[in-house]
C-alpha cells in the first residue's frame, strides 16, 4: 500500500520581493543594509515598538560597556566564565555596531571596536582550547560550534562599523581575527565545515556571511557549496540534505529552531548579497517552510518535546524572532504579526523593522494553527510527523504521533508515541531530555545521566514496550536503519485520524497504532481513539505506558496503592526508575478506566482488555540518587504471554470543576465497554455509552478511499469506504 | 511583656452615605432597590460591563427555562441529583426576578413565578430530609445551612416580582414557602439560629431578608436579636462574636469567604430598610474591615490556605464579588474596583451597577497590598496573623506567620507555622484541606480520611514537631484553650520582622520563633532568617519541616537518595504519609543548605546545625491507599536528643533561569557559614558571605524601642535599642 497519495502537505503562500536588490557597494549588508537602515531612520517613529527595542538594547549595552573590555584568556568550557563572557561578547558586538547605525552616535562604534581590536590582539596566539570537546575544537570555545556562533554575531557588527574604521583598523580586525577565524573554520575544520549536520550550518553561515562582509568571494563559495566548490557539501547541500520537504528537521522541534538561526540568517544575507539564487525559493520556498514548521510544531507556544528537548523552549526564542519577521518581510502573512507580537522582542534588523511597523499599524491576525503532516527525511520518504489539531485559540486540542526516523543521536527509542494537549496545557506528555540547561550543579548544564537510562527508553513514551526492553534495544545504528510507515492522515471539522507502523523496532514483532481524534462525533465532547496492534509468533509480555498530567479521581477496576513500601518496577531499561505505586487487574473483556483532573477538567483513559490485563501506576525516581528526574506519573497497561494483542483505548475530555463558582460538572467519562473484533483484517470496536447507546467504529485499515467494505453483525450492517468508519445505531455517521 | 502597643491595625477609609435612604413602601428593597433599578435603566449605557452581565444573566437563565421547572422530591445529599437542582433553582430565582426588574420582560418574572409555586407546592408536604446530616437536618436539602443559602437568593427574586404577582399568588407563595421556611429556620432550628457560628448567620441573614420583604417585624428583630430578642443572639451578637476587631474570622480565609456573604448581602439589606441602625459603622466599620481583610489575606488572587481550605478559592469568587461592590458603594475606594475588574463578572446589584459604571468609567487604580496583622479574636486577644508584604505588583514577596487560635474545627494543627509567596507562585507551601469539594468519586465531595491523617497533622506544616506528636496531640478541645502570644510586628521599606510563641503546644514545651524578610539588605535580594527556639527540660526529637515547591538542584551536604526502597517516615501523626525519598547528616555548627529552582528564580534554604542535625527529603503518597494525595515534596531537619535547641534557618530567594535567553544567573545562593550566640536572652546570628563579608543580625527579644542593647564579641561591637539590630562589619545597618 503506498501512502504517498494520501498525504497532506500545506504549504505557506510565498512571496518574493518584499525587499528590493541591495547593491554590495555599500556597508551594512546583512540582515541590515544601509537602505534598510535609511528606511528606519526615515519611518521609526511610527513604530513604537521598534523605537522601545533600540531603547531597550542601548540600556543593556551602556550597561555593558560601562567596564573596560574584558577579553579573558579562553579556559573554561560550557557555562564557565570565559566561555559565557566571550559568548556576551560577540553578541554585544553586533548589538553595538547595529545602534551605531540607527543612531549614528559615535560611542557605540567606538565599543564594537574596542571589542573586535581586542579580539584581533589576542586571537593569532590562542592555541586549541584547553578543554577542547572531542574531534570539534574551537579556540575561543572547547567547541567550534560555539566559534561559529560567535563569529556570525560580531561579523554583523563588524559589518555595521566598517565605515566608522580606519583602514589600519579594518586590516588590523580582518587578518589577525576575521580571517583568521573564517580560515580556522573552513580549511581548518574539514570535518564540521563539510559536514551535513546543524555544526556545519553554522559554521558555513559565518564564514560564508564574513565573505559578503569582506567582499571575498572564495568565503562565499566554500560556504554555499563546500571547500572542494562542488556542491559536494556547503550551504545548497544542507538544506537538501537535513530539511525534509515539508520543513522538518529530523531531530524534533527544539532542535530544528536551533540549526533554524543559521539557515535563516545565513539565507537572508545571500538574499541580501546574491538575489539571482533565489534562496528563498530553493526547494519550493524550503526555508519559509521551515521557519511555519516550527510554529506549527508548538502548543502555547512550547515546542512538542519529542526527543532531547528542555521544554520551556518555544516560539519566542531568538531563533524564532529572527525566522518570524524574514518570513513576514517575504511573505506579509498577517498571521506572524500575532506571532512576533507574542514573541516580545523585536530584533534589530531590516526586517524586524518591516514587523514591528506593520504591528504597530494593527495588522496582526490571529494566527491559528493547522493540522499538519511533517515528512521526515531529505525526500520525505522516512516516515512523519503528525499533528492533529482541533478546534482553535489557546484551549485547542492537539494531538501528535511521531512515526519518525531515529532523528540521529538526540533521538528518542519511541516509535508511534503520541502525545495530547488541551486546555492550554499538557495532558498526555513526553519527558523531553533530562537535562537543566546551563544549570551548573546539575553535571554542569549538560545532559545527565538519566538521559538516556530513562529520558531515551521506550518506557518513558507513550507506546508499545516488549518484554521490558526498547525500541531497537537502545541502539542507535539499528534504529537509524529504519523507519515507520505512514499509513493514513487526515483532518476534517470534527474528525481527525492518523495512522502509521512499524516492523522493525523489535525482532519478529510487527505493531501498528490508529488515533482518531473526535470532536462531538460519539460523546458530547472530545474522544481518543486509540488502537495498537501488535503480532508476533511468539508470545511476550506486552506493556502500553502513559504518562499524563493530573490529579487521579476515580479508577474502575480500584486501585490498590502501596502503602508501606515502594520498589522499582524493573531493573533497566529505564523501568528501573519507576516506583511502583498501585496496581488493578482487569479479566478477559474488562474495561479499566482511570479519571483524573487536570486544572478545571476531567480526561477518563478506558482500555479494553483483549487478554488479562495488569495495570500499573508508576511514579518516577527510582534509582536516581541526585534527584535529577521530575516526579512525574504514569500508568501501565501489561498484558502477558500474548502474541498477537490490541490495545484499544479512549481518551474521554469532559466535564468542567469550577472551584470559584462551586460547582462541578460531569466527572464520570460515559465509556463504559468497549469490544473489539478482528476480522479479515478489519477492525470493528463498539463503545456502549452510560446512556445506553451504542457507537461504532470499523477499520479496514486501507487507505483507497474508493473501496468499499462491509461487516455484518447480527446487530447491524457497517458499510463504509476509506480507512475508516464512524456509526451510531442508526448507521453511518455522517461528517 | 505587653504586645498591645506595638500592634499595627490598619483600617480602610470609610465613607458612609453614597446610597440614599430607601422607603419601606416599595419593591424591591434588599439589594437592588426599586430606585437603584430607575437609576440603572437611566444611566446603563454608559456601563458596557454591566450591559455584558445582565446579557451573560439572559442567556443562562433563557437557557435554564426551556426545560419546564423542576423540583425533584428530596432524596439527595449535597453533590448528589436532587440537592444540585434545588441549589441552582434558588440561585434561578433570584436571577429571574432581577432579570425582570432590570429588563422589564414579563417572561423573567414568570419563570420566577412558575419555580417560587412549584416549591410552595411541596413544601409544606416535607419532612425532615431523608439523608439528614447530624443535628441540623434541613427539608429540601440534608442541612439547614443549605436551606438558609436558599432562602437568602429566593426571597431576593420573590422580591422582585412581588409587584408583579397576584395577591393570591403571594399569599400562596408567603404562606406555604416563604413563612413556613422562615419559621423552620428561626423557631423551628434554635440550635442554628442562636448559634454563635457562620452556620447562624446564615440562618438570620434568610429570616431577616425575609421580613424586610414581607413587611413583617418580628422575623426582622429575631434576626438582629436572636429568638429571645434580647441582643442574647442574632446578627448583632454574631458580629461581635465571630469577627475580630481587625476583621479576621477565626477559621481563616477560606470560610471567613463563607462566612462573609450572609454577613455582607444581610447587612446591605438593613442598611436599605433600617439605615438607622447604621449596621456598615458598627464596631467601627467591622463589616468593610472583614472585606478588606479577605483581599489582604491573599496572594496572585488564591486565599492563603491556612486551616482547612480549598487552594482553588480566592477573591474571585461569588461572596468577594458582592463584598468588594459592597465596600466600593460605601468607600468610594478606587482600588476596590481593580479587584473588581479582575473578578470578571459583576453581580447585578445597586452597588454592582455603581461598581461597573466607575470601572467603565476608567477610575480604576491598583490594589497593592499591605503589610498587615490580624489579630484574632473577638476581642483581638487570641494571637493573631502576621502577613509581611515586600514590593508591590503581582510578583512582589509575602510572608504569612500563623499565630492564630485554632479556629474551631476547620483549625489546623501548626502553630506559628510560615508560608511564603514571590514571583507570582507559592514558593514554602501549606497543604490546605484534603478534600476534592464537589467532586463525587472523591468520598462525595467531602473531607477525606486524610484530611485528619495528614493535613491537620503539625508534620503536615511548617512549624515545630516534637517527638513525631502534633500539637496538643491533635486534640480539639485542647488546642482551644490556649493560643499564641504576638512578640513583634514591624513592616518597613525593606526589613520585616514578626515574632510570636506558643508555651502549651506541647507540655513542658516553649516555642518562640522570629521571622525577618530583608530585601537588599543582607544579601543583593531578598533573604528570609528564620530563628525558631525551643526549650525544654527534657530532651526530645525536634522537627523542622519546610513544604516547598520546585525541583532540587544542589545540596550540601550531598543528598543521598534512597535508590530500590521507599518506606514511610513514621507511623503515625501524618509521618505515615511520608516517603522518605534523600537524607544528609550535618555536624554540629556545619550548615545545611538546599537549593531549588521554581519557574525562573533559585531558592537556596540553609540551616544551621545548632547540634548535629539530620536532614530528611520526603514525599507524599504513603498509607494513601485511594491516592488521594498530592504528590509533594518537604524537607525535614531533626535534631535529636535536645532538650533547648534553636534552628536558624535563611532562605535566599536568588538568580535567574531564562529558557528563551539560554542563560542563568547566580544559580548559587551566597552564604556559606552561619553561627548562633545566646547571650543572657539576646541572639546573635552571624552570616558569612561567599565574597568573605559577614552580616550579623542581633535580637533583644524586647520590643521596647527605646531600651539600647549590647553585645561585645572579640571582633566587633553591636548596639542597638528595639528588637532586633542588622549590622555589616562596619556597624549598624541603618534602613
Amino acid at each position: 500500500m503506498s501512502c504517498r497519495s494520501i498525504i497532506a502537505v500545506t504549504c505557506a503562500c510565498l512571496l518574493i520581493g518584499a525587499w528590493s536588490i541591495e547593491s554590495l557597494a555599500s556597508h551594512p549588508r546583512l540582515l541590515l543594509t544601509s537602505d534598510e537602515v535609511e528606511l528606519i531612520r526615515t519611518k521609526l517613529e511610527h513604530s513604537p515598538s521598534f523605537e522601545q527595542a533600540i531603547q531597550r538594547t542601548k540600556l543593556n549595552v551602556d550597561a555593558y560597556f560601562k567596564k573596560p573590555p574584558d577579553v579573558p584568556w579562553p579556559v573554561d568550557s560550557g557555562g564557565g566564565y570565559s566561555h559565557e563572557q566571550h559568548k556576551q561578547n560577540g553578541i554585544k558586538i553586533r548589538e553595538a555596531g547595529v545602534l551605531y547605525q540607527l543612531t549614528g552616535e559615535s560611542q557605540y562604534a567606538e565599543h564594537a571596536k574596542s571589542l573586535l581590536l581586542a579580539y584581533a590582539a589576542i586571537y593569532p596566539e590562542l592555541d586549541e582550547h584547553p578543554q577542547k570537546k572531542e574531534q570539534t575544537p574551537g579556540r575561543l570555545f572547547w567547541q567550534s560550534l560555539n566559534e561559529s556562533v560567535w563569529l556570525v554575531y560580531a561579523i554583523q557588527g563588524y559589518d555595521a562599523i566598517y565605515d566608522f574604521l580606519s583602514e589600519t583598523e579594518r586590516n588590523q580586525i580582518e587578518t589577525d581575527l576575521l580571517r583568521f577565524m573564517a580560515d580556522f573554520l573552513s580549511e581548518g575544520s574539514p570535518q564540521t565545515f563539510d559536514r551535513m549536520h546543524n555544526h556545519g550550518t553554522w559554521a558555513v553561515a559565518a564564514v560564508g556571511m564574513t565573505g559578503y562582509v569582506l567582499g571575498d568571494n572564495d568565503y562565499v563559495e566554500k560556504a554555499l557549496y563546500g571547500l572542494k566548490r562542488d556542491g559536494s557539501a556547503g550551504f545548497l547541500r544542507q538544506l537538501n540534505s537535513l530539511i525534509s520537504p515539508d520543513g522538518y528537521y529530523t531531530e524534533g522541534p527544539y532542535y530544528q529552531r536551533y540549526a533554524l538561526m543559521p539557515v535563516v540568517v545565513f539565507a537572508r544575507s545571500i538574499q541580501a548579497n546574491n538575489p539571482e539564487l533565489e534562496i528563498f525559493r530553493f526547494r519550493d520556498g524550503l526555508i519559509v517552510k521551515a521557519i511555519y514548521a516550527c510554529l506549527d510544531l508548538a502548543y502555547a507556544g512550547l515546542f512538542f518535546p519529542i526527543n532531547d528537548a528542555i521544554k520551556e523552549k518555544g516560539t519566542s526564542t531568538v531563533e524564532l524572532r529572527y525566522g518570524v519577521a524574514i518570513a513576514y518581510a517575504l511573505t506579509s502573512d498577517a498571521r506572524l504579526l500575532s506571532v512576533a507580537s507574542s514573541q516580545g522582542l523585536v530584533e534589530l534588523t531590516g526586517d524586524g523593522f518591516r514587523t514591528a511597523l506593520d504591528i504597530d499599524r494593527g495588522k496582526a491576525l490571529p494566527f491559528d494553527k493547522r493540522s499538519v503532516l511533517f515528512r521526515d527525511g531529505s525526500d520525505g520518504s522516512q516516515g512523519a510527523l503528525a499533528v492533529l489539531r482541533n478546534g482553535t485559540g489557546p484551549k485547542h486540542q492537539a494531538l501528535v504521533l511521531k512515526a519518525t526516523a531515529q532523528g540521529m543521536g538526540h533521538g528518542h527509542f519511541d516509535k508511534l508515541t503520541w502525545l495530547f494537549y488541551d486546555n492550554g496545557s499538557e495532558i498526555v506528555t513526553d519527558y523531553g531530555a533530562a537535562r537543566f540547561l546551563n544549570i551548573e550543579p546539575k553535571n554542569g548544564g549538560r545532559y545527565l545521566p538519566e538521559n538516556t537510562t530513562w529520558a531515551k527508553q521506550s518506557i518513558a513514551h507513550n507506546t508499545l514496550v516488549v518484554d521490558e526492553t526498547s525500541h531497537f534495544e537502545g541502539n542507535l545504528e539499528k534504529a537509524e536503519t529504519v523507519h515507520p510507515q505512514m499509513l493514513y492522515f487526515h483532518s476534517g471539522k470534527n474528525v481527525h485520524v492518523v495512522a502509521a507502523k512499524i516492523d522493525q523496532a523489535y525482532e519478529d514483532i510487527a505493531f501498528n497504532r490508529t488515533i482518531l481524534l473526535l470532536d462531538g462525533v460519539f460523546t458530547p465532547g472530545v474522544l481518543i481513539v486509540d488502537i495498537l496492534n501488535v503480532s508476533s509468533p511468539t508470545t511476550h509480555q506486552y506493556d502500553l505506558p502513559l504518562h499524563f498530567k493530573g490529579h487521579i479521581i476515580d479508577a474502575n477496576p480500584t486501585l490498590d496503592g502501596e502503602m508501606r513500601e515502594l520498589i522499582p518496577l524493573g531493573s533497566t531499561n529505564g523501568y528501573q526508575h519507576l516506583w511502583l505505586r498501585a496496581r488493578a487487574n482487569t479479566s478477559q473483556n474488562g474495561i479499566f478506566s482511570l479519571t483524573w483532573l487536570a486544572d478545571d477538567r476531567f480526561y477518563t483513559y478506558s482500555s479494553l482488555a483483549d487478554s488479562p490485563m495488569d495495570v500499573l501506576v508508576t511514579e518516577l525516581g527510582a534509582n536516581d540518587p541526585h534527584l535529577n528526574l521530575r516526579r512525574e506519573q504514569a500508568v501501565v497497561l501489561r498484558a502477558k504471554g500474548a502474541s498477537n494483542h490490541t490495545f484499544v483505548s479512549t481518551l474521554e475530555v469532559h466535564g468542567e470543576y469550577n472551584a470559584t463558582e462551586e460547582f462541578t460538572l460531569a466527572s464520570e467519562g460515559s465509556i463504559v465497554s468497549i469490544t473489539h473484533h478482528e476480522l479479515f483484517g478489519q477492525d470493528l470496536i463498539a463503545f456502549e455509552l452510560k446512556d445506553g447507546t451504542r457507537r461504532s467504529l470499523a477499520l479496514s485499515n486501507n487507505p483507497d478511499k474508493d473501496c468499499k467494505h462491509l461487516i455484518v453483525t447480527d446487530d447491524q450492517k457497517f458499510d463504509w469506504n476509506g480507512y475508516y468508519g464512524l456509526f451510531d445505531e442508526k448507521g453511518r455517521i455522517q461528517e
